[in-house]
């Protein structure tokens, strides 16, 4: 026990220094400004035991919307993106589809015409790509697809496209001893399947919209967990407070999003008594991500958000200004 | 920073003599005998690297049934007693109610008219008890019945029968690098409102089953979440391993039940890859406790689920021969 000991102290005092020096920055891919000093501010003061705005550990929630907040969103969701690309493999399975709509035009390829895709036509991919498996096949298949599959822009893994500023929030957070959550419209499943890996949260901490699965046995009598066309919560909008509840069953204290889909998720986290930190993230850097505002039809960040933003004293991040580097694999 | 790593060196060290106390029995009120091995056998077997079955921490996931499982569910679930002494302050706010079943006979105190309750009459009880308020109302409501209200038979509080040796079992747990969670078919908001002081248990790691909310904005203009009368899972048999997919994302590698309610996720825990642990409590002690089996409504420990621990090699935990001490309160 002696020798643990030691090895204890010295790794303990490794971790000190090293938090010595992250102290210096915990930052670095953000460039000093309002945004940056509030971020900084608020893990400060919540985690001085001598500030009014202390906040015990076991409460120390902070949630992520994910598409547009934590990676890129253009020019689609990239679960969307997963299920347009899984449609071979599907007819592959199932050659029945081959010439049954909306199959067919996405097999075609044809993007003019996929763009004018109905949700009823969208709700057909969906089931038939993201249902029907066991829970382990459609993880496989989500990490097969995330190492193949490239953005059409960076022709890059979609897990690179991850914004650099964002990860460094999440560390800084978790190092202060902060939970974070995701909290996304995307598929639970899907964002389970590389979040870890690739954010550093664990499975358990993915709030998204959920479909039921359904146990049963498999021909050699072994427990399955099959997914269904079932949906339990739609994470977007008020199904964000409402999907906080529910899985995490405590208020955040600091919530981070980038569009309408996280207003009510921004409402319910200052609703609450002490310290608050609401963050947007606004995509206003055309050169080097997108700039995208009321018109786009994804992600949307409109007038009258960036009106309640000001109203309510939530931080409105500008990529342009507030961001030095936005992605890892630059620089 | 010097000060603070001498202070860390001391904690750190009062941590280990601790550690080296309690290693001598971390189950003091588990009899010897092969439960009590199996459970320490298998904490140290999954927590030594040197063992093939060893489990990384992030995979330590002990998922623990409640009723009758971690406290008392006779002669009633506790929930469920709640809802029928709710009942008289829920006619008061709602005083049309008062002349209509099943009300009426929850108002009589008629206990042989209860017991003969159907399904419907339940579950009108338990949408009138657990909806329609916010979740705020609602968790103040339980806290404050659960000071006032006392068991039948010990004339304590709930929360004071709970088993003493599973309370060791899940700091055992604990303290070895397991999340241990709450995977019950009551009340995923009841058990919240109490998992953490009683058990140590978070929130955010009590799966059971779950309602949904419904979030709008009060007269003020604030967010609120009130529980309505919809039903997203029903955390029971196959509820259970679709629960704990659902809320954790990873299967357990032990788990602990009594009943054919419990059936399934000891199941999905035994059918993963490397060490598994599944533990069944039989309560077979009358005096102490209750003894129930096939025949009782509740807590159904068959015959069949009995064969089944044998032939699978689930542990069948005897509290009559097991457990030197049942509750805190005890000795």
């Amino acid at each position: 026990m002696r020798k643990r000991a030691f090895l204890l102290v010295i790794f303990i005092t490794i971790v000190l220094l090293t938090a010595m020096a992250y102290a210096q920055d915990p930052l670095p891919s953000w460039n000093a400004g309002p945004a940056k000093q509030a971020i900084i501010e608020f893990v400060k003061a919540t985690t001085d035991t001598a500030s009014p705005k202390f906040v015990p550990s076991e409460a120390r929630i902070a949630t992520f919307d994910q598409d547009g907040t934590t990676w890129v969103e253009q020019p689609m969701y990239t679960q969307l993106m997963y299920c347009l690309e899984r449609v071979p493999a599907v007819v592959k399975a199932k050659p029945e589809l081959k010439n049954v709509e909306p199959f067919k035009t996405v097999l075609s390829g044809n993007r003019e015409a996929m763009a004018k895709f109905t949700m009823k036509d969208l709700e057909k991919i969906l089931v038939a790509t993201l249902t029907g498996m066991t829970v382990e096949q459609f993880n496989a298949e989500v990490k097969e697809w995330l190492v193949a599959a490239r953005h059409p822009r960076w022709k890059r893994p979609y897990t690179e496209l991850v914004y650099q500023p964002m990860l460094e929030v999440m560390q800084y957070f978790r190092a202060n001893g902060y939970k974070t959550y995701f909290v996304t419209g995307g598929g639970q499943d899907f964002v389970r399947a590389y979040s870890e890996r690739v954010y550093g949260i664990p499975p358990e901490q993915v709030v998204g919209s959920a479909g039921a699965t359904q146990f049963s046995y498999d021909k050699n009598g072994k427990p399955v967990l099959t997914k269904v066309a079932k949906l339990l919560l739609n994470d977007d909008k008020a199904g964000k407070p409402e999907g906080i509840y529910l899985f995490i069953g405590r208020r955040p204290v600091a919530a981070f999003g980038n569009s309408i889909g996280d207003k009510q998720m921004l409402e319910y986290t200052q609703a609450g008594d002490g310290a608050r930190l609401m963050v947007l993230v606004h995509h206003d850097d055309a050169d080097r991500e997108y700039a995208y505002g009321p018109k786009s039809k994804i992600g949307t960040f409109t007038d009258a958000l960036m009106a309640q933003a000001k109203q309510k004293g939530w931080v409105v991040v500008s990529i342009k200004n507030d961001w030095n580097r936005i992605f890892a694999f630059e620089k």
